[in-house]
């Protein structure tokens, strides 16, 4: 492609986004397809010769976008209601047309050092000190395995050269997120050995049961390396009690990893800055901004005290990756799995300066409190019960009655192409779990969608 | 920002990206920078107010782009050669717009289809067939150790509960890519069951040694589990014996992995195609569309004939992600570690299209070709010596000298400015590499990088 075509089609791409960006509610949020039907649409193999590219772009605007679920909807609001913005958009092009790869410091200088200042910024923003070091990771799923391979580097070191010995055991809350379970699935941990602490009223990890569990394992001569604890858990954004869980690994000497992928977001005000004070104990803490920060996915956000430990887990230098011991230059490669590594660093960098830490807290100061205005709708209607505290822009509730009762409700809301809303089961029961976190959803579209709640009871 | 803000900057940002591929040689291809230098030029803390967005681009141009190392410049002949283009930038943007996460097919059905539908394209083009399944993940460091996990929820299903037992082992060669020795780090097989199989005259897996290890281990009571094998190795490209291999994994129930990262792109070429025909036997493939078929980082196409032991590896459905069973919709979160999956194939899809086969096939097969010419060169000055064979666009060579006299000649030749090349070590001697697979890359700039080598000496 010539310099000018893509000057040509590059414009017709940005204003096709911009278009879309002014409304994406024109779209359905869930779109009316059934599986399959896109994959009918497309030739079974692909062309031996180039077509045109408008016809690329024509065959995206009228088969691929009608066939997406607009995470940009301002209606969507199930999972975690994550957006990117422009700042961030235009971020993820300039890396995409540089396109180096930032394993090495030599692989690129600017997009290493970008790195450690966009890591920097954020890491004050949420406040953590200075002692943490900061990389990004695709995904906090990526960004957890990493934590935990990092703690049983740091309870078994000769892991590393010997393999597993299956008898280490990790501790988190039935309430965290599957990819602490997954990871430590991953990395050999054995799902038997991943304990799920059961939780308080408000789906807190019960520390007294926590203990329990720890005392009980050492007796029985396994051994406890790991706490997982979650700032925003991911049904009820419950917060686990991070100090009194760092007392207990502390004292048994065991990783403390904060889950805050979500929660770490809201950090950033400083009406909730407490919520990661515990966090300044832990030996890791991953929050990403790709969730509630307005950059585009991925980006993850690993912070830890140890990265000593993480880089004697991970490091193995061929000769073909060997470059000269500069003091300063760091080399990503050595923290992690992937060896390729794309400017992510960029775009976060944009999203942060194009709105400073006001204009960011600003948003999600809003989006807090739409969730509990909701939640005070829900509490005032005798039809239906909230199901958890909500500390930030979630809101669990169900209609008093049947699971299926529910699930029909939610499909009928859900019909209406307006809203999404995703769903969760808490004390074994089925529950309608709406988010907040889209920059384009505003005080009228939480309105409309309890409105369209209600209407479908 | 506004819409109109977006539209006004995104021209902006196209336009540069437009003339920076116009010319990315008006850059040195390797910064003159000290470790350190952007981080001193950026303040120390993010802004508290927003900033407009002509800083932000005018801060990339000014201190990042002068800051990167340029993987784009036609010079830039180090590692692999990857590089991006037109229509790949294009998916990118309109992806990052999206911003949708395809971790379910509910989350996104035209991002989960236009998965299947492009890496069933690229299966064909590399000739695998129609019972392996593709999904893709971030990078091929990734790809093989899912695939590692796989081989191990084969051979000790147990695993996934239990843990590791430490007493699986593992074939590689000895010229293999890190992220196998890496990746059974990570999952806990262990180093020391990571058997470095030595090579052949031209870096080969020796099969004979490859049986022996095997038996070796057998008779000491250990479980050999898994063998990857490599189609293009980092070091020399040298392709590993896949069939007789295959016929010592069949005969031995062993998971085969093909590592071909790089040498898949040369498989889209019919001339080439043979070079995965023992792949066919193989458990698992991995290619990367952003090694050598003009596709910006990241995607790295996964495919595998066990999608059920793949599964089994790595699945797990918490409530909150729990959807209807439909037939024909594909969940990608079952089959790996990452939850966050951004929308990949739209750019692939864009990129195959754009080229088709012929237009992928010329410019593989130019920098193929180029390389030849350049061996032939290299053979043909008595003050060189070629070091290892050069199958397709890497070449290996060295100056008749010392160590330190090939390690000038490459500071040298990399203080040019002009090109970059890499080195890697082969029977414990220093040795240049120059790759060809840019596709700014022209027959003039070999030339160029030639006439630097030589006059470097």
């Amino acid at each position: 492609m010539t310099p000018d075509e893509f000057r040509h089609y590059g414009h017709e791409a940005v204003d096709w986004i911009a278009g879309y960006l002014e409304n994406p509610g024109r779209y359905p949020v869930f779109p009316k397809v059934e599986p399959g039907e896109l994959i009918d649409a497309l030739p079974k193999c692909a062309p031996e010769k180039g077509e045109p590219v408008e016809k690329l772009l024509e065959d995206f605007r009228s088969l691929v976008v009608p066939g997406m679920t607009h995470w940009n909807h301002p209606g969507f609001m199930a999972y975690f209601a994550i957006t990117g913005s422009g700042p961030g958009i235009l971020g993820e092009m300039l890396s995409a047309a540089l396109n180096v790869n930032g394993m090495l410091w030599r692989t690129s200088p600017a997009a290493t050092e970008l790195e450690q200042v966009a890591l920097g910024w954020l890491r004050q923003w949420i406040g953590l000190p200075d002692n943490f070091f900061g990389i990004i990771y695709d995904t906090a799923s990526i960004s957890s395995m990493h934590a935990i391979a990092a703690a049983r580097e740091l309870a078994e070191p000769e892991a590393r050269v010997r393999g597993g010995t299956g008898n280490l055991t990790l501790y988190t809350s039935e309430q965290a997120h599957s990819s602490i379970e997954k990871g430590a699935i991953a990395i050999g941990i054995g799902q038997r050995n991943v304990r799920k602490i059961p939780v308080d009223e408000a789906f807190r990890m019960r520390v007294d049961l926590l203990e329990e569990a720890i005392e009980k394992d050492l007796a029985a001569g396994l051994r406890p390396f790991c706490v997982a604890a979650t700032v925003g858990t991911t049904s009820t954004t419950s917060v686990d009690p991070l100090d009194p869980i760092a007392d207990l690994t502390e004292r048994h000497n065991l990783w403390l990893h904060v889950d805050a992928a979500y929660g770490g977001g809201a950090a950033i005000l400083p009406e909730f800055q407490h919520i990661l004070a515990g966090a300044r104990r832990a030996d890791s803490v991953v929050t990403n901004p790709h969730k509630w920060l307005f950059t585009p996915a991925d980006l993850s956000a690993f912070f830890t005290r140890r990265p000593d430990i993480l880089r004697r887990a991970f490091s193995l230098i061929p000769e073909y990756l060997r470059t000269p011991d500069q003091p300063r230059a760091v080399n990503f490669m050595d923290y992690g799995v992937q060896l390729g590594r794309r400017f992510r660093a960029l775009k976060l960098w944009f999203v942060m300066r194009y709105f400073g830490r006001e204009g960011v807290s600003e948003l999600i100061r809003k989006h807090i409190g739409w969730a509990q205005e909701l939640a005070s709708w829900i509490d005032a209607d005798a039809r239906f019960e909230r199901s958890a505290p909500a500390p930030f822009s979630v809101v669990c509730f169900r209609l008093k009655g049947s699971d299926d009762d529910n699930r029909r409700l939610l499909d009928r809301v859900n019909a209406s192409g307006e809203v999404f809303l995703s769903h969760t089961a808490l004390h074994g029961r089925f529950v309608l779990r709406l988010a907040i976190g889209n920059i384009a959803t505003t005080h009228a579209h939480v309105e409309r969608a309890w409105e369209l709640v209600r209407q479908a009871v």
